[in-house]
């Protein structure tokens, strides 16, 4: 029987990951806003001090099979800092393929990323969701995690491009 | 005449830095939360691999005067990462004392930090605001952000203390 594996990425992953990243840019019908290269997520991950660290959700063929092992999820994160707690983990991606969802591997994958968390320290682990999302707002929810724009008003706000730049010149 | 000098924090700010997120958690009514020590700042700082970057606002005497510079002010952020568009920055706290208010020392903080970000190559700088702070929305939307939630729905989630703990020992 086929079997999963949670793992942290490689870099030989970087062609799955980019692929998934492009994968869930076209489920939010922005594909177009993806720039990011396979070579920036090589340089960007695995050097000497990456920009950010990453899970992969593998399906391991049984034995026998001729396929070999195919990654159908990942979760992307980096540290944070918080000013009242210390360095948390943020989740800035996690995705898994539409034809392997249902069976926890969404789960599975941010419990690898909470693991990781905790071994390091961290005490938090924060993650953004869009509203229309309701399957995802309430899996995070049923894992116990806090909706602190619903709870508190937190809203997210972006200076980008054009006004960073005009931000910058004043 | 005294004048206003911002910069990128030393070490040797970081009473500084923390007297003034002691003021912000008590203006939030939160300074129980504050669990970061000087010591600890310092050394997520200032070390070979910071874990945060921050700049402060300074008051600088007029020449005769016979106190020092103040720091009144402080903006911390650190680096993250964007799967679209590689790395950006977030500005994970930004104060200015309630005395020294009104004269554009918050938006030279966040220009100041718009110039860091840019300089690296970074082309986004998210920040989160809560929403009982109109001033603060409104200066932030004034100055160019969007304000993602209201736009496009983006809640902001955190997994913390004993649910995190559960989440990774599932």
């Amino acid at each position: 029987m086929a079997s999963l594996r949670i793992r942290e990425a490689k870099e030989g992953d970087c062609a799955d990951i980019i692929r998934l990243i492009r994968e869930l840019a076209e489920y939010e019908k922005l594909s177009d806003q993806v720039q990011i290269s396979e070579e920036a997520l090589r340089a960007d991950g695995f050097g000497e001090n990456p920009f950010y660290h990453c899970v992969v959700a593998e399906i391991l063929p049984a034995q026998g099979e001729p396929q070999g092992p195919q990654v159908v999820g990942y979760g992307l994160y980096y540290f944070i800092y918080s000013t009242w707690k210390g360095r948390n983990v943020y989740l800035e991606d996690i995705y898994v393929m539409p034809e392997h969802r249902g069976q926890g591997i969404g789960s599975k994958i941010i419990q690898k990323v909470a693991q990781v968390a905790l071994a390091k320290g961290c005490t938090q682990l924060r993650l953004a969701v869009v509203d229309w999302n309701k399957r995802a707002m309430d899996l995070y929810k049923t894992l116990g995690a806090r909706d602190l724009t619903e709870a508190e008003g937190w809203h997210s706000f972006r200076f980008e491009g054009e006004a960073m730049r005009e931000l910058a010149g004043r």
